[in-house]
């Protein structure tokens, strides 16, 4: 598994030999995203623990590393569930390893036998963390990696949580989805939200800048006319807002790091759903 | 083998995930094209429709389902060639299975007991279409992942036909590809073309509000000068427009859905190839 | 293991199919590069040549091939190195196959018997390419794919050199990578350089058009501040040029084919690192 902001060129197929060769030449290969914008550690964060969840207990490398060739750790971790991830520690591996009951043991890679000799200084993926992932794919412990280190020592982002305001919340939109569906920060680590209202109440909906809108609480896209926005709980349990057979991002003008209002009690305006 | 519209990012991990665990983890797994426009399901038939036939019997997941969540039927076809298709009963599925013979077995998956426990009701690929190739591809009959319904019930897309003109005939464009080659609706489904001139000769081609262009009847593109237009038949067996080294759909100013007139038999203007 | 201009749709995924069935369905399968800009020779030859040598040897197909249905060649190259290719002879190989150490043979694929029966005349990659390394993969030595012909016979791309001016050198941008780095020209086949000043050093770099920008000779991005020009052996052992934390290529407004002067040696204008 492996989850990059190399694109689907060559570099992308550097880090997948790495793990192959030659110590795992028949692992498992899924290419969870390698779409994550260039050095975007929040975001390459957030996917990676919207997905690893979802897997099996498996071996998964990840690079999003502005951070290459400076004094940031490098780190191989084994979860409490079993999954074992490899990647910088730059805030990436953090939230994944929390969602996944936290790390059992981590491992420091400076100093690491599986870095290649004579390796360069600016393509750990290739370089160490590949050849790391493979060596555990193929049954290495994590001792033999790497030094061990503090499992609660791992860099943690700030992830900018809801803010209660007079009727509603003011959240943040984490991520923007292929379909310009908003995630939104609504969540104690996405899995516990604030007491919103039940489905088929109306929620409304403020962006900056622009005009107010409406959603529906509901339960699937259908719940509400082509178009119209619907706030539910998405594939992963997170709060979503979605706009049916389109695209939210673009209804509503905002982007991943915008700001929205959401208000279900609003006494200025009453309203029914 | 899959095809959806959802880009090359964690929804086609976990898609892949969700065919290989628990059962299948050693399929053969060949992405066919995730990058559907999306919500067009026409685009995503016409290039499955495209594309299956040329690979042998395998299991086939193909999701691109904007009424996710609605009435729409989820369907797992049994194709005459042996061929195993998985996905919305939208009319996605429909072209391909014609042209593989049509369906000898059609199972509706609602109340499928593959369906994950604690299902989405956002992300059927996942929960739903993932699992139920995962067991196909593990030998499971069909029956054991749905309910049997009438083989003839697919949902079925209008394709325009050509419509004969004097000196010619009018006809849509299917898809533009990434050479921009414009695939064009001559065909029985695409496979036996009306009467056109024989290699060597001219055909004009009119584009609403472009300047007509000539195109030569040829079979490859070496048969033009650069940039010059093609008619020919593709490696699919059906009618094309190429530009050589070029893109016919930009000299054309046309794109998928535009109309084009061809005429090899102009009275009007009389010319010779 | 290939690399295409086909883009990541149903073109790939039918000569993945190509190569696999009927003999190799279990051969190892790595996407080098399917991004290659349509029928850009010199770029697929440059990426297939930075990718393959660090790979063990293996079974290549590459195919960016503007001159499908021509007369130009179709080979299979069997590198020093135990690396096999196999693509059009355009160009596109000879560059990786001197890397690999040169061609111990070669063989002509005209009427080779790997060619489908009723071919069609625009798709070499499914219909002639993808057959033959599947045989290969499957073990098959390159006699019984194709004729043998003259090993040194291979075309050959003219990649402009670098050249002296006082001071300095002028050199051309081969590449521009995803992090907008700059892959130049200044190497014997990349690997050798001419002296160029130590790390440490600031070397003057001149894009025509653009304002003179300074550069550091370093090891690695973080020997300069954010946003700031490093020139450094990139992980290929290339010469490159990038901006830490961002783009070279934004940074000089240059892109591949540009050409770049950079002088170490300035008299005119003394400046020291």
């Amino acid at each position: 598994m492996a989850l990059t902001d190399y694109g689907t060129g060559p570099y992308r197929a550097l880090l997948e030999a790495s793990v192959r060769y030659p110590r795992a030449p028949r692992a498992q290969w899924i290419d969870l995203d390698h779409g994550i914008a260039l050095g975007d550690v929040r975001a390459g964060a957030l996917t990676l623990r919207r997905t690893v969840p979802h897997l099996p207990p498996c071996v998964c490398v990840a690079v999003v590393d502005p951070g290459v060739g400076t004094e940031r750790r490098a780190i191989a971790v084994h979860a409490m569930s079993g999954h074992l991830l490899v990647g910088p520690d730059n805030g990436l591996l953090e939230p994944a390893v929390r969602r996944l009951g936290g790390a059992s043991a981590v491992v420091d890679l400076a100093g690491s036998p599986l870095r290649v000799a004579g390796a360069s200084r600016t393509f750990d993926g290739r370089d160490l963390f590949g050849p790391v992932a493979g060596a555990l794919a193929a049954g290495d412990p994590l001792s033999a990696v790497g030094r061990p280190v503090d499992p609660g020592s791992l860099v943690v982002l700030a992830v900018p949580g809801p803010v209660a305001v007079a009727g509603g919340v003011t959240v943040t939109v984490l991520e923007v989805d292929r379909f310009g569906t908003l995630v939104l920060a609504l969540d104690d680590h996405l899995l516990h939200a604030p007491s919103i209202p039940e489905e088929g109440a109306t929620v409304q909906v403020r962006a900056e800048g622009q005009p107010r809108a409406e959603a529906r609480v509901g339960g699937t896209f259908a719940d509400v006319g082509a178009g119209e926005l619907v706030l539910y709980r998405d594939s992963d349990g997170a709060l979503a807002l979605a706009a049916r057979n389109g695209s939210a991002s673009q209804v509503l003008a905002v982007h991943a790091g915008s700001t929205l209002t959401l208000l279900w009690d609003d006494d200025e305006e009453p309203r029914r759903a």
